[in-house]
């Protein structure tokens, strides 16, 4: 049995998104068993079939405007995203899943949790959809503003084998983000990275990726700093809402344009699917000694089931323990 | 009389858009005199109307590829690109448009016209499309890829002027491109910066912007480091880009599709001007003795005629003389 703990209070939506994603991640797979941690008051009317599901009752909840993340971990242990990662830590659980506020999440899982022995730094790593259908993954976006090049080469690796184990990729090809195509483009870190990244035997390494490919990204993976992939994923997300709001605009303004859409209804619907970060499951926490996904804020059930999926995956491949058979010993990744 | 000098050769059509676009020009402005240097031969049959339009001879182009943007400028000076900006350096024109391979004109701005004596960086400022229609400014994204605090200052005074007197803004808003919305987030240069933005008395300052509300700005001008900046507007493009052709393969791929669109052919065409660079002209090069615009390498002569137009203005404005006007004497900048 796969046991995942489930941040049940936290998201936009609560218990409204966390426990039909639960119920319907039940049904998808038999081995699983959740544990919801959240407001039983709440869970219980909306938990019309308990079977391998049970609830740890706690009303408390990590808000998504929390300013000091680390101060909020400290303090509410008793949040349900907190008491899903003791629950973790404690072996109670082989997972965890939430859409609460990610510094938060990120916090608590390195707090609690608590980092792998072989990984200096801790990723987010978001699965980012694609042109061609298949999904991404880019990392850092968010955990470190600055990282040295033996960060980006843990993090080539570490999702190197998730991209193997949870995404099926045969080869995966890793990327530098970079802001030319050519070696020696970028900062200093960038160009010590690109021929750190070239030394590293156990991952493919493409070269640099721009970002305007991104969307249509010419490898599987694409590393990264925390600032850096924020801006990049933050502007993709920003342009396709933007450019969906347009469309929009466009399409109401005539007649002619709301007549065309009863025609090309389903073509919109493909279309809006392809960029829809609801089919792609949440971001993963990388560098913690459990799986952790964090779903985005304003995931549905049917959002939150993925995501359950994607960490279903990752448990079932072992995949923390494969990465760390991958990983260089710590002595030897902090040579310089 | 403005007169301006144009790198003829430049861009991915050449003389197919550079000999258009400022035909186009004069006839827009009947102040304005453009030098061409050019390829003679290939200019001559295009050449239409010669009326305020002069010839200076040029078979050497920078190429696209030029991987080594300082030795180029330094090597082809008789190149239509640097003969342009020696004409501007020499008091011959007043300004420069080219569609050349950005770094080289960058470099070649900054090695032949020269730096402003108060400026301490050169910043590439496009000017990009918005969600509400009225475009934003947004620096550096690209000839720096690492600045100072005092130098996100000057480029927020050079642009808080150009958003004034080019794009005829009252009170321009001044953003941080940043990873949150509050203070205290980012690297350690966003947060001195956004400290020291505060008490620069001659700029509006607003405060973070994410990379997410770009496309929806509530600034009319963005400021960064050259890297991040490059990250944020590739990934704007590559992401709009990616859209369109994402629509464009939902919408063949059925009769309905094809029928709806044969109601909306007009809605859709707006949508597409929203978001074209063609628009709005090229890409500011601000730090430098005279007005340069650098057109996107892909424009045709509508395009090239808009990046006229925008330097036109900057010249009609008096902009270089304005920001003398209003940028710290040069020790005060360096002070710290």
């Amino acid at each position: 049995m796969i046991r995942i703990g489930i941040d049940a209070n936290g998201g936009d939506l609560g218990v409204n998104a966390t426990v039909p994603g639960a119920m319907r991640a039940v049904s998808l797979y038999k081995d699983i068993e959740i544990v919801l941690f959240g407001d039983e008051d709440k869970i219980k009317p909306l938990l019309t079939n308990s079977e391998r599901i049970t609830i740890k009752d706690t009303k408390v909840t990590m808000d998504m405007g929390e300013h000091d993340p680390i101060n909020a971990v400290r303090k509410k242990k008793d949040s349900s995203l907190c008491m899903a990662m003791y629950a973790a830590k404690n072996g109670e659980v082989d997972a965890v899943v939430t859409s609460g506020p990610t510094q938060c999440v990120v916090m608590a899982a390195h707090l609690i949790v608590r980092r792998l022995p072989q990984m200096d730094r801790v990723a987010l790593c978001p699965i980012i959809p694609n042109y061609d259908g298949n999904p991404r993954l880019v990392l850092d976006v968010g955990a470190n503003v600055e990282l040295k090049k033996e960060h980006y080469g843990e993090f080539a690796i570490f999702a190197t084998i998730a991209a193997k184990e949870v995404l099926g990729i045969k080869d995966p090809k890793v990327g530098l983000l970079n802001i030319g195509s050519e070696p020696g483009k970028g900062r200093e870190i960038e160009k010590e990275t690109y021929e750190y990244l070239k030394t590293l035997p156990n991952i493919n390494f493409y070269g640099n990726v721009e970002p305007n490919e991104v969307i249509n990204c010419p490898t599987n993976i694409v590393v990264c700093d925390g600032f850096a992939g924020n801006i990049c994923i933050k502007t993709l997300e920003g342009t396709a809402k933007g450019m969906g709001e347009m469309l929009k605009d466009e399409i109401k303004s005539s007649l002619g344009g709301k007549i065309g859409y009863l025609f090309m209804r389903k073509n919109m619907k493909r279309f809006k699917k392809r960029m829809d970060s609801k089919e792609v499951g949440g971001a993963m926490i990388f560098g913690i000694g459990k799986p952790v996904v964090k779903a985005h804020g304003n995931s549905d059930g049917y959002a939150f089931s993925s995501a359950i999926t994607q960490v279903y995956k990752m448990v079932k491949a072992d995949l923390i323990n494969k990465v760390l058979a991958s990983l260089p010993a710590k002595e030897a990744a902090k040579n310089e």
